[in-house]
């Protein structure tokens, strides 16, 4: 079997250990947090981790109201110019904790008195000896380049934070439920190793979603990216009515996450609008209407919230891109000229 | 003529014009900056109007160094949470004035005591009336659907605001040079129509850059996406070594904006990492050696800085997508499926 597909089936396990893993210095980090005046979030990370901050940034301020910035390190690293980040929360997340820019911006956080957080899955790295608190993502080694396992503790990390950072005690409930959603998504393998053959010969594709799940479509793109080398784009609904829909056709499926809850209403539209112009749909959802829709469905489990699908959803495409990739005759553990470990300076 | 081609050539006296129209309404606004404690600037804007913003966010982070968020409109639109603005500036861009979700957030800043701009090409536009502060592209009714005098002025407009703010007199002294740069970049013009026909039948590319440059990175892909239907991708060259550099192979081509300055050697490096790799290199740069590297090189003006190459290279782009759309059969101001004004609520 291949690595990243063992490793997407130990999330829920992984899921689980990281929150008990971090529970007691999610609340030594949130003391400290509400003992400042916290009027901006800055969060620096890239390529996968980028995406769990993109999805981190969306559920803190949709939950704490606070504005977050995603660092352009080069803004540091590459102009020198130091940003002002004494009342911010400042988070650098980074699989290996070696990412050189995100590391930047953890010391100007610790030099201006910054609360600093790194994210990463060792603990003796850089990245987590340098920040004031680290948050362990305890996901075991993960082999494949393409990361999984390291990805969906990084968000889960991030919305738990959030959660106790607000003291919103549904919010931490509900989060609760992740592992056993993530379980039921897996139970979706041999439908997805099924439908993947359709897809064996693709070019390309656009991934949309809208609100929370834009952090997701930005992954699916990425890990059908470097396990396919299908061209793979991802778009925020709102954002593919400028200029990307222009490239619409029949031979350029659309996969649409689509799950129901608040952000479905513009997606049930961009919908209707893809298949008026002839656009094959791929759909991820929980709802039969909306189901019904693509020529292609996954049902995810019901998740009830935005804030949980994500999850559902990464599971999902990382499971088709993994059967994509073995479908196509390649070796998803070892996409051709990508590290493991990326030093961006 | 088509309207696209006529737009590229007004943006010289478009830029002198919309600078001359707003130093007053400019230092105005600083003044006001000036007497508040402002924390963080939140962006919100869509399609190309985000790319200047994305523009904005480098220009003000490293001349400023406060962190800018670019807002995620969903938090408020699809999720319904304010963000706490008070202490923020917030900026909202849109051509046409009448982005529903850029317009919901400058309401939020209202109602919460922030400061609050519009940067919009209609002085009598619902963004224009909201906003405490409107500055006025005025670069003429824009008739392609690809944005291209709008969006420059909108860049142009956020660099001016960030020296006056910054009180750099160096910076607003090397801001007054665009018009004439922008002058020399159209002075490319017949060299790009002729070399954009081996582009003719390709399907694919990226687009790379590193720092303030990235912005129009994005924007030339969605140039190329709009007006030529070919599948284009745009990257920060930090970002390429994960997941997208898999997908490289010879008949991909990579066009790379690597203008002279500090972020010349990242992109420097990417470009040999290309071409061992056996891309094929369309390069817009300033420097001898770097332009020798690519199959197609266009010689931008000496800029002298990462604070104007963008503005050159913007040109550039805009004129490469035009005559590729040309030389390809389409209609440039036309593009399929897409309208001028665009209402994402």
């Amino acid at each position: 079997m291949v690595k990243m597909w063992e490793e997407i089936c130990e999330q829920p396990a992984a899921l689980k250990r990281c929150l008990e893993t971090n529970r007691e210095v999610i609340n030594m980090l949130v003391e400290a947090l509400d003992s400042h005046d916290i009027s901006s979030v800055v969060i620096a990370a890239r390529g996968t981790s980028d995406h769990a901050g993109i999805y981190g940034k969306y559920v803190i301020e949709s939950t704490l109201g606070i504005p977050v910035a995603l660092a352009a390190p080069s803004v540091v690293t590459v102009y020198g110019k130091s940003l002002k980040l004494k009342n911010s929360l400042v988070i650098g997340i980074s699989q290996s904790g070696k990412a050189a820019d995100v590391l930047e911006i953890i010391r100007e956080g610790n030099k201006q008195g910054a609360i600093t957080v790194a994210i990463t899955n060792f603990n003796d790295s850089p990245l987590a000896n340098e920040a004031s608190y680290h948050l362990y993502t305890d996901a075991g080694l993960e082999k494949s380049v393409a990361a999984t396992k390291t990805f969906t503790t990084q968000m889960y990390l991030l919305a738990n934070l959030a959660a106790v950072w607000a003291k919103d005690a549904d919010m931490q409930q509900q989060l609760s439920k992740v592992p056993d959603l993530v379980s039921k998504t897996l139970e979706l393998s041999d439908v997805i190793k099924e439908k993947v053959q359709r897809y064996r010969y693709m070019n390309e594709c656009f991934v949309l979603a809208r609100g929370m799940n834009y952090s997701i479509a930005m992954e699916t793109a990425l890990k059908i990216q470097e396990t396919c080398y299908i061209r793979a784009r991802a778009y925020a609904v709102s954002d593919f009515h400028h200029g990307p829909f222009a490239m619409i056709d029949k031979d350029m499926p659309v996969i649409l996450l689509a799950p129901e809850g608040p952000s479905l209403k513009d997606n049930e539209e961009m919908i209707h609008k893809l298949k008026d112009a002839g656009a094959e749909l791929v759909i991820f959802s929980d709802k039969d209407e909306i189901l019904e829709l693509g020529t292609t469905s996954f049902r995810i489990p019901k998740a009830g919230s935005d804030l949980l699908s994500p999850f559902c959803n990464a599971v999902v495409a990382q499971m088709f891109a993994c059967n994509l990739s073995l479908a196509r005759g390649l070796n998803p553990d070892s996409p051709r000229g990508l590290s493991k470990v990326t030093i961006t300076k």
